[in-house]
């Protein structure tokens, strides 16, 4: 039992030759102990594997052993896989989750207090969107952190993200294989920088390549807004050709609102493409044509990057982008 | 900007009346202080809103504010909600999720060597399988635990869980409507708990109502796993007339399987039943029969449980079962 293998500050002691108390003075903050003893009592410590506890060992090496990973409500459908990666790939670098849930803006000022009351090496955000002067925070702090799943224009900010661009335009050279003639793009919220930024590129690509049929609704990446979203426009407005989905979730909601609501056949009729590739976006009922994001590699490229910037103080910020898989479904006609 | 806000153990000593050096003794460990000096200098500290830092904290209150969060790889579809839903609630008490998965037995050693070394102030253990000789260590280090969605026998461990006994005898009730003469139990893995309670509580009711034709496959919650065992049956053997599957992914594969691969109504040949109410439950292609796990009121159940056995170490075990609701979908023909 782990209780009766523990070495203590005595077996430690007794072992390096010097008084418990010195012993106790080397672990604990603030109390002035020679460098001969201190030098002494430390290779003793390693030796018998003397872990003070964590408590001490914050002191002594000003690492808590804790990154902070930010999840925002925001976050898509695949955050589940993230969180689990995360876990598991800052274990083996033997850092903690401190897992911090963020709901809406009102809740940030808490949430830095906490970071900095927890002292964490570092910070995770996934899918999170800080203003810039709070970024300058983390500086101001020296708590390095990577935003994973972001593009930060002016680059002052360790970033890890999927190739958004390079993913939609595999998706629209899929759709322009059927040649059509109107197209929808479903969005994400517009309080999510991912959101944002997909429909905004598939809005230029489109434009650039003279699509003069091109609309745009707001969901807000659940389900439900994909069968909300429409089945609105289909009280109004003939099919589209073709729908872009800022998620694989809302294309879900699109197929399902289809099949239920309407005699418009997928994909004869009309084309659904996805974003993301979760689990559920393969499912026979489904097979949604999307791009897979790099989940893992994403992932450690997060990771790495920050355990370099934890132990490097001085490394400049990086931006790591990272290319998805084209998913060949069964929601783009085949021509 | 916080930094400027903060309020620092010169302010505190100035309000006070104290050295500067009287404060820092106070938020110290085992260096003396009077008695009358400490209540003063705690005071005034109360009274400005000043927060030694996380350390000095910890040193001080003997609490970490740290919830260890264990997640089993073999946790149910749902745990993405439940591990929200965990986060968010334990914020509301002042406590925050230090996050820890579980892949395998092996891991169990190093998983808890690192809580007693972060000193949490308790655990919440989701899905995750202990032997009783592991839960007697966390009595032993007087580390409070729940578990979540487990029925532990001798009732020694604080546990809470969803009626899993009374959802699937109303499961079974639906299923009975259409008086099936076979039934075909699609278990989860036999290292779950969960789904060893549920494959033998669907077992046993089904002898006990006379029920002759009753099979059990063993799957692992997957999706994949519910298509594969469904396939493997049908090569060999007629199709069931009900399927009782241990989750809703299972479920959701078989039924995916079923509609590609055979010429079996689903639900006019036969129906299907899951249990946990995940979101894809409810889509439109599923429309599952199953039960809703009250999420939210079990992990209420399950944190109230947790601070009150942080605040009251001499509180006794205790044991919650919540109740679930039945989802009548569209997977049982309806009579």
């Amino acid at each position: 039992m782990y209780k009766n293998k523990k070495v203590t500050s005595y077996d430690v002691a007794r072992e390096a030759g010097v008084s418990q108390s010195a012993v106790s003075r080397v672990f604990r903050p603030g109390l002035s102990v020679s460098k001969k003893t201190r030098d002494k009592v430390m290779a003793t410590a390693n030796k018998m594997g003397y872990r003070p506890n964590a408590i001490a060992r914050m002191l002594i090496t000003k690492q808590s052993g804790m990154v902070a990973v930010i999840v925002s409500s925001r976050a898509n459908e695949n955050y589940p896989e993230v969180l689990s990666q995360v876990s598991k790939q800052l274990a083996a670098r033997n850092k903690r989750v401190l897992l911090f849930t963020l709901d809406d803006a009102a809740g940030v000022d808490d949430l830095f207090e906490q970071i900095w009351t927890f002292q964490v090496d570092g910070v995770i955000a996934l899918a999170a969107h800080f203003e810039s002067q709070r970024l300058a925070q983390f500086e101001q702090h020296k708590v390095p952190v990577v935003l994973y799943n972001r593009n930060v224009p002016d680059a002052s900010t360790n970033t890890v993200c999927c190739n958004h661009e390079q993913g939609i335009k595999q998706l629209l050279a899929e759709l322009k294989l059927n040649n059509p003639q109107s197209y929808l793009v479903l969005s994400g919220p517009v309080d999510s920088d991912v959101a944002n930024e997909r429909r905004e590129i598939a809005l230029d690509l489109l434009k650039k390549s003279g699509e003069k049929n091109v609309q745009v609704l707001y969901g807000d990446y659940t389900y439900q807004s994909g069968r909300d979203c429409i089945a609105q426009w289909l009280k109004k407005n003939p099919a589209p050709d073709a729908v872009v989905c800022s998620n694989d979730t809302m294309a879900i909601g699109v197929i399902d609102e289809i099949r239920e609501n309407h005699n418009i056949h997928i994909p004869n009729d009309m084309s659904v493409v996805g974003f993301d590739g979760i689990a559920s976006s393969f499912w026979q009922s489904y097979q949604i044509t999307t791009i897979k994001q790099p989940v893992e590699q994403l992932v450690k490229a997060a990771v790495d990057m920050l355990i370099e910037h934890i132990e490097n103080a001085d490394s400049p910020p990086e931006a790591r982008v990272l290319t998805g898989t084209l998913i060949k479904g069964n929601s783009v006609k085949r021509s």
